[in-house]
């Protein structure tokens, strides 16, 4: 039993005229082993003079002749992944042994399986964004006979339909993420700083368990998004747009406050966006052109005040942001059931400041379901 | 004024015959430029179907030449940098635009500023285990007369000697870790799995404004070091070898607890343990070849009970664990001034379990110091 769509993937193969996806990053090793990365390099893999590097290669006619390559010491791990998450579904396993190459060597191991299962003259689809340049030489050393494409687009393909166990833990931590804005603007106060407040919304984060990624911060008039020694102020409209990340997929929420009541232009203005937000999500069902979507959203935007400094914008959503699908004006692409779509609108007033709503829903059949919508509203802050 | 040491990496360069450092890890890129990482992508690189890459170039004749690449969304946030650390000392500063292919386009950027510098035919120490091939592949292109080596030996020594700030960190993260493994101890139970215990130890770390990076968990006795559904037990040896990152430096601890009182023979393992890092403590000074070291410590292993399966290890420390000096049997190289070192004794006793304490010093003149020496003896939680 695949993890994953395996019928998706031989289509999107196909399509793509790829024989062998050889995935090395974390978070596509543990979409197609289901949740596996070795625990000790998962959350920074730098080591000695390298990195720790695995791969999951996978013969796309054959999906269940997959191999594995990760390092010796996983063999003692390996008992932990079973005993988390039942047998690891990929039976060809090689390890690598401990060294100073680590990257070059797990890559030489690669390429060797991939030589003993007949695809040394494969297309292999690696992903070349993230692939380090010593591995890259090493596959292209031991495989002359092969050609290397980008598994980008295939891989985010095959991710944009997400399964129930991948939506329930995008629910869970756009809930904790929505959660955690909304506790960091009641208790900061006005003389907290931007950085003050993006660092208690750090601790906020990992006190639940959560990885925080960023908080773009501003605090209005003015467009720096960026933590700063700019205190919060009084009746000042702060927008705080955070990712983070639980078990691999990511959250990424934009919310608005002020302590006190907001100054009535930027109160406009955020209406503007959440009318947005509200006819963007009236337009999505499966079926629809991505387009429509653009449309919907922009429309609302070109409707409001600010209208010139105002922009509309949705994107997929999972483990990486800005995945597939794209969202843009002339999107044909209808929408499937299943995809996770992160829509956002901001209106960027120079004198009022970076006003902005954002939220993920995934798409069902006959429209959609926000994840994790709490704590949507305007925040006013005790002025105590 | 430059934030590293200037005359270090012209005579690391002269020996290794590089004439360009092109750096882009993000630990790296902090080193050189003192500080700055566009914030957005610091803690996880991953955008749309690629990765945001930067870089710091630097011609080793004139560092004072060095340029930045960079993308655009980083104008704004450069305000941040000088509010928060003051005038970015490289002048020469390059912008990508936001597109699809972030870190080719990053590689390009760079290429063509090398070039314009008159480097287009230099030997280039560039990072290899970490470089994305896309942009490997972009340098080679634009720059088809140049010379790539790794830049990894160069840098990893480069960093080897520690200014005073980051020693401050490097105390600061190590008392934090250590801090965390004691109340993790303190405020377990019997019937907690390691599973739990690691996820307390996340959530420690993380209110406490770090980043988790690992726990290496062992519950003897059996030797595995994972999370697991094992629970702790009383009067078993629990080991915890934990970690966490703050501000780009790293904290490598291990402590010994059990509930109740350890088995005499775990205890009587740890005490072996104790004694060698104390031995090892001692032979640490700035001038004493690593091998010295390496030999303290493990005759003192040598000497105890279980010696079969004790081992005793030593390896630099700062933004990356294992970096330079390596500290092995043969090692005829003197310690320096100014160098971290990790300390490491276990036993991996197949009856009793994994026994260990680990700790970090900074080389002194005249001997060592501890970097967050607290809580070193075995804790002995409360059995209710």
């Amino acid at each position: 039993m695949l993890p994953f769509d395996g019928e998706r993937l031989a289509r999107l193969a196909r399509e793509q005229k790829v024989d062998v996806v050889l995935a090395s990053t974390r978070h596509n090793v543990r979409y197609l082993t289901g949740g596996y990365y070795l625990h000790f390099f998962a959350r920074a893999s730098r080591f000695g003079g390298g990195q720790y590097l695995s791969f999951v290669g996978m013969p796309v006619a054959r999906p269940q002749s997959a191999f594995y390559v990760g390092r010796r010491d996983e063999i003692l791990d390996e008992q932990h992944y079973i005993d988390a998450f039942g047998p690891f579904w990929i039976a060809g396993r090689h390890w690598v042994p401990r060294g100073p190459g680590m990257s070059q060597d797990a890559a030489v191991v690669a390429a060797r399986a991939l030589r003993a299962g007949g695809h040394g003259a494969a297309t292999i689809a690696i992903e070349s964004s993230f692939l380090p340049a010593d591995a890259y030489d090493a596959l292209r050393r031991e495989l002359p006979e092969a050609t290397f494409v980008n598994a980008a687009p295939l891989l985010g393909e095959l991710r944009a339909i997400k399964q129930p166990y991948e939506l329930e833990r995008l629910r869970e931590v756009h809930r904790l993420t929505a959660e955690v804005i909304r506790r960091a603007f009641q208790d900061s106060t006005p003389s907290d700083t931007t950085r003050a407040i993006s660092a208690k919304i750090q601790r906020l984060v990992g006190e639940r368990g959560g990885t925080f990624l960023y908080s773009l911060i501003n605090v209005g008039p003015g467009l720096l998004r960026a933590p700063s020694s700019e205190p919060w102020g009084r009746g000042r409209p702060m927008h705080l747009d955070v990712g983070a990340e639980l078990d691999e997929y990511v959250a990424d929420v934009a919310r608005m406050g002020s302590v006190g009541a907001p100054p009535p232009a930027a109160a406009a203005l955020f209406d503007v966006c959440v009318e947005a937000q509200t006819r963007a999500r009236a337009a999505v069902a499966s079926g629809v052109p991505c387009g429509d979507l653009w449309r919907a959203g922009t429309d609302a935007v070109r409707r409001g005040p600010g209208a010139e400094y105002g922009r509309f914008l949705a994107h997929g959503l999972g483990m990486v942001s800005h995945e597939p699908p794209v969202v843009a004006q002339d999107g044909t692409r209808p929408l499937e059931a299943g995809m996770v779509l992160s829509i956002e609108t901001e209106v960027r007033h120079p004198d009022i400041g970076h006003i902005k709503i954002e939220d993920s829903v995934v798409v069902t059949r006959d429209g959609c379901e926000g994840l994790g919508d709490v704590d949507r509203e305007w925040c006013t802050a005790a002025t105590a």
